[in-house]
């Protein structure tokens, strides 16, 4: 997910403008032109640093020095400092919220991401995190970042860049066989095919079928083994990817990460996210004329 | 917070925009153009409906017929159906995702604020819940909106519509009392003048200098109370809003909320909300052509 | 008002693209490429500078050199250079006109409101002249903006920084008094509340009912002097502020800020502006290459 | 200066969206969802309707009922009904102001052009009057288009429509010739070419090289007859179509259109107009449920 | 690749708006308000019809009546009549160009693209056809829909929909199983891997390495042939899709497709397209007032 | 048409986001931050450069150096290196397509132009070469400038520059006198009058009142060749341009050009162009950190 600063650069800029308003009028009428002032974004928890090349990138955009503390994905500590900021006061006190509302959401996101992925390490397995479409709307770059940066997987992003074959697919397309079979034949070679099964008894047959990608929706980790076993019978595990997906939280997926899926995506990470608390604070306040 | 129609629709049809990317690639493989179906909105969880109003313009919007069936800021009921959606299939699965989003997560908010606003009615208080400016970037109309309808308030929507001077401004400006002096000059009489302050000691000084509001900003409920025995004793009390800000959560809200102050304003309602489970089934299937 | 820099170059680029259209076809054929220029934006007329911001944040980013003469808020003498521009002769030429439609707009309300502000000034009173949003429509941020410059007040941004209740309002609530026990029960603790009152009858019950202002709408200075007759005999004087709005011109100004009232609005200053004479004049000319 | 009706619809929106902020909290809190009202737009002086179009337009793609009472162009009496309109009170009452600022300011226009058009007529004289590019900025199209219905000409719109050799082009292309030399040579064929002089003595030779327009810019009307003179001796008069312009106010205004130019442009028409004053009355209130 | 009706209106209302400008002047002085017109779009030569919904949307969304007479896909006969357009005269007028530029555009992308995949169906292949990322610069999804309705495949949209790693990424990386290993580890399960080679050589190791694509890069028939065998020597065979690109053109085209490869793909169908042949012609003219 | 740096800037911006999508997740994956490249744009081919403005524009907003080695409208040798780039790794693989796209389309247009101005060049005549409206959607600014760089003329860019009645305008004004007329009388002075006629027995009347050009629609050159004697007898020659138009192609443009026409325009330079094959090597891997 590598954008071109300038892109991303217009994205912050958007986020801005919707906080100035018609500007800040409190910071006009305190906050003569000319003060320079350092800052400090100070974490008030610890957990992982997201949002920290787009902290940079808004601030330097508004002419502001900034200095990083610390790399997107690195674990912050409570009260370490990860960015000092200097420039112009007024712009300094304007952008601080606007700031502070990217770097905990992402930092939020990315923390939750980092703590299922370290339960998945500590159970010595393999299995992948993923987040789903659940971002919050016009967050989606961010929000997909922020799961990477935690080391989830992003799954598709947009409704154009996979073939994902949901149940009200099938029903229209009235089988499964005949849903992958029109998608294989048509679908771009460019793109994988993944169809959503709701049924164990159905595994079998999806696979045989051809799809790069099974989500076993709504599957209780039982029938996911059960799954598992039927694939393994007709000499077809390890020839699809297997993703159990629906009614997965914290509390109950390692129950789901140990049935042996390749994948395990919950959108919890990120439309039930807990922001980090993160603040700023201004250490020094200079005339500059 | 009432917006015409039109401007709505276009803010909805933003959030869709960026989810279709360069459009659904599944549904236009699975399902011919031609199809018309029903679905419903259903809530798989309890809570407070809030988006219901955006459901309806974003459909709408898109030529399918829509059928309210709860009003925002009423209680949803486990397996409640919410909407009843009908018109061409193609457009029905492609805005599925958006419309989920949006209506989750406006609920979610909806329902975290009406919890609290429900704990001041039964403990018979009468303070006021309020968000703050932490909402998720890009989102300020709707996580605002969602507050409201939660019963909660939406506190100063921009950095334009109200003069709040914060620590960092009061630093800059020398004291309480020159800062305050220069709002009440200077700021428009459209707008109220609030103030943070960290120290019960400065609490009389700054009612003095004619704040219309207080922001009591990291204080312990304890130390709250040790600020309105001092307004009461200076003969101020009432002649100032008091808002508690900073530091307060779910699990101490009430010890604040108690306090007397007219205010008590979160950020954890807006910016680590928990979405609303609510999912789309289609019922339905007809072939028009 | 305070806009980030990069925010308010944005704003200032839209207008340089309505100019341009498809871009300057009679500088592309006449000015070579390599060609510098020495400018200079001189007043004709005498006033007050505003847009001095505007004219340098959009002339540095387009790369010239600029050096303002004299800041926003002070007088302009006739013939005075307001600011030296050098750089790039094709990008001097081509943003002449919307450099100069900005900064002639902007000082023209500049100068009109300070001409009334003078006249309160020297008749010893405090009133405060404010504008209203008749703004031509895409310029509120610097309409209102250069009303502040003048020393006028902005009075509310947009239709949601402020309570006003108008008329329609009132119809449509029942009474007055329905309609602010509304609006105090329901409106953000945030934002001010105005209710526009058309009889001297009603001023009494309007103010007992705790709005924050009364707008005494079309009333003649007459009429507005009987009105505070009466809030003073029910004690009510200076509990609330009262605008006076509706009906009032340059010419019948002085007489409505002498009644007592704390603010007078006009729409004329910003629908009805005289823009200043002010132009560019190349003043050097040198070959870079 | 045709525009389908959705073209226009996007720019009028954008307008209405300006005014909005995040939404109109007064009428959300006082106007129930459900009453529909009948209002008028009233004229509270005499003039020329302009804006009419935009106003339907406007109101109907917010759903609204539009009946018009007068046609773009057509005289308005004190007093006289514009527009009625039905339909939703809260969508009536937020885009009230919107509405009425560009009414006001198309209809000023039109009204201060079509009075210099009446001079002109009066005095069975067949000059144009033309506005020039001293528009609002971001007010281009509603300004140029007001001064077509008030009977002027729109002039150039863009610096892409037309050849406008200025002093500054000409001091750096090194001759009037060489300017002119250049334009015709390479400009394409399909724009006309007009070059700006600043001295009698340059008329004649600047006729002869083959301008499309000549701009006598800043000539006194004596100045102007002298040029006018020598180009008849010089049997080019007819030739060339002669623009007088710069320093022409209303009241000199005639004295330069009776000297024998085609045109007269002056900047005042679009950048000092005076707001036609207009306003809506609700007239009736009911309960649509 | 389907998009809800509403968003693709508003791209081909940006393509509509560029055209306008300030709006038609010709029709604007020519034809009178309330003319009705029937009009044919007619092609002029033979092709395949691509575009038909593009013009559907945008003309209904502009209010007129519109019949198409052929769907996307369809063989076009020369004189065949596409659409029947009834309408408001001056809107059929001011958008005939960008509705033709759109389906002429389109429908030659989609032309030249079935011809080639008749080349292949005729030589009894199952080559499939791609174009690139060689689009015109904001054309993205309308010449790539093109493509499809043509028969090709449009490959990836966008960098973020595939991982595609080209040669200067293998540079970097340092070798092609580092690149490889580097992308599986990393990228996200949803899609898919190419790796492109410019050498023979590179076949094998690259397959063994887990590539879902390879792309031969600039490779003559026999080299390709040469590393099909290769391939098949190793037991690879069948195990990763084909892709043959770089320096194919129209007229080597079925050497390529010949040589076994499942994919071949060339820029020229998207970057060097004859626009079909298409106009509009008024049928008749009636006047509705 | 000389856009100032930041306009262009913004426009090139857009069709950069368009390829980016999310971000370029390959590179992302493969290329560290902290590489710098030196990289080299070649030219394939023979032919005309256009496009290097905006490749310079565009690399350098993105932070890249660049050396441009041939500037727009020069003469490019196959294996010509345009350009030289040095920077960011990730930000020039990213930005390659998009660079390459808009050079490829602007240098063929170019190409395309010159071949057919230096076809006149060597028959010893003046006729200008003229491009239509058929432009690629979105693409106005840039294939007008290429036609105007490889030394064609542009034409109206827009439905707002110039006055161009056609077939279906004459049908509804009546006659062809009347829609002149018509347009003499309400145009801005400012606008060119063209009129399209469809045969030769109209070219002399049309003439007669006072076009500034005539368009002879679909004539052969024999047809022209009639309506220019009919003219020269008429004693009209040389007061009125002639452009033909219609059914012109690279084939036959000659013959046209031949006629005595001052202006042949053709829709092939910018509907059906060739691009001009160019690519991007990378030369020079280096790790700054």
């Amino acid at each position: 997910m590598f954008l071109p600063r300038k892109l991303l650069e217009e994205r912050l800029r958007v986020m801005l403008a919707e906080d100035m308003g018609q500007g800040d009028v409190t910071t006009a009428l305190i906050v003569p032109e000319g003060i320079t002032v350092e800052a400090e974004v100070v974490a008030n928890e610890s957990g992982v640093a997201a949002g920290m090349e787009e902290a940079k990138v808004l601030l330097e955009s508004l002419g502001l020095n900034v200095k990083g503390l610390i790399a997107d994905g690195e674990e912050i500590k409570t009260s370490q400092c990860l960015l000092r900021i200097s420039g112009d006061a007024r712009t300094v006190l304007s952008v601080e919220r606007t700031l502070l509302n990217i770097l905990s959401r992402m930092s939020g996101i990315a923390t939750n991401t980092r703590k299922l992925v370290q339960k998945i390490k500590k159970a010595g397995l393999k299995t992948r995190v993923a987040c789903t479409r659940k971002t919050a709307p016009g967050l989606l770059y961010f929000d997909k970042k922020a799961v990477l940066i935690g080391g989830g997987d992003p799954h598709r992003f947009h409704l154009d860049d996979m073939i994902l074959i949901k149940d009200n697919h099938i029903a229209i397309a009235g089988s499964i066989e005949k849903a992958i079979k029109n998608a294989k034949a048509k679908a771009s070679f460019s793109k994988k095919v993944e169809i959503e099964i709701t049924k164990s008894a159905d595994v079998v047959r999806t696979a045989k079928n051809g799809a790069d990608i099974i989500m076993l929706d709504n599957f209780s980790p039982k029938q996911i083994e059960g799954a598992i076993k039927a694939l393994k019978k007709a000499g077809l595990l390890g020839k699809v990817l297997l993703e159990a997906s629906g009614g997965i939280k914290a509390e109950n997926f390692l129950a789901y990460a140990s049935t042996g899926v390749e994948i395990v995506s919950l959108g919890e990470i990120t439309d039930s996210t807990k922001a980090l608390d993160i603040s700023l604070e201004v250490k020094n306040t200079r005339k500059v004329r």
